[in-house]
């Protein structure tokens, strides 16, 4: 039985996102991709484009599950707030579509998809790269997206195992 | 020419809400309320019982503007992403039906309504329902939207003059 796993990597300003297909145990790629909000637009009008980005990117590919990361890290309350708006519209969007919602810390990302904890950004790139087998080097935010949809699908298989 | 107005104080358990028409500079009161949310249902399902509470009130009342707590107090990281998430799908629900978004900060709201920008919580109920001549003191969160909508209200009339 296969799956689709959505990926996101949530951001006011920029939200990558990452398609993948598992089929026993196997993971193929299907998509990647950010959502960029126009910067002069109002914070609401970004809120509107980013819920509609994503919500066309499930609308396309049909995920049944939504890996989302979650945040941990001690920023500052004015961008944990301004964070918690951009999040709060793409598991809506989740929600709205039936996916089933699933949340990673990024160290739990990192570890699993890398194998260590504290990976910098470009090993992600190259890690999420090769695993896919993908011809070109994905975007950061487009590969973090794709790095939670692998997280997300390497604890399921664990957890069915 | 009559407007009505959603006023609207955001939280991620209780969300209060209060509409009001404003005509010739009078204001009317039309309803106030909560949306208290389930708190054993997931974070994600919470954000969605918001949403469709709020984009009911509107379908109810079809007000032309939403007026919101805007949030500059120092809380905590956590506290803040939460808040986000909420705020961010009641703004969502407010561009999705098209109405226009205005924001005020706390002290704005109770400097507007009390005339003094640290009033206390039970100041802001007694003055709400003074204002707005209710037969009963509506809730805590219930007289923050309703505030909201009356300093909204206020400050469209000032610009107007």
């Amino acid at each position: 039985m296969s799956r689709i796993i959505l990926g996101i990597d949530p951001g006011s300003r920029i939200t990558g996102y990452g398609v993948i297909r598992e089929e026993k145990h196997r993971l193929e790629y299907l998509a990647c991709g950010v959502i960029k909000v126009f910067d002069k637009a109002t914070f609401a009008d970004r809120l509107l484009e980013i819920h509609n980005g994503i919500t066309e990117v499930i609308a396309k590919f049909q995920p049944q599950e939504m890996a989302i990361e979650d945040i941990f890290v001690a920023i500052n309350p004015r961008s944990a707030l301004k964070l918690g708006h951009a999040r709060g519209v793409l598991l809506l969007a989740g929600k709205i579509a039936g996916l089933t919602i699933h949340e990673y810390t990024p160290r739990t990302v990192k570890q699993t998809v890398t194998g260590y904890g504290q990976a910098e950004k470009a090993q992600m790139q190259q890690t999420v790269r090769a695993l896919l087998k993908l011809s070109a080097t994905p975007s950061q935010d487009a590969a973090d997206a794709l790095g939670v949809a692998i997280c997300h699908a390497h604890h399921f298989i664990q957890t069915a195992v």
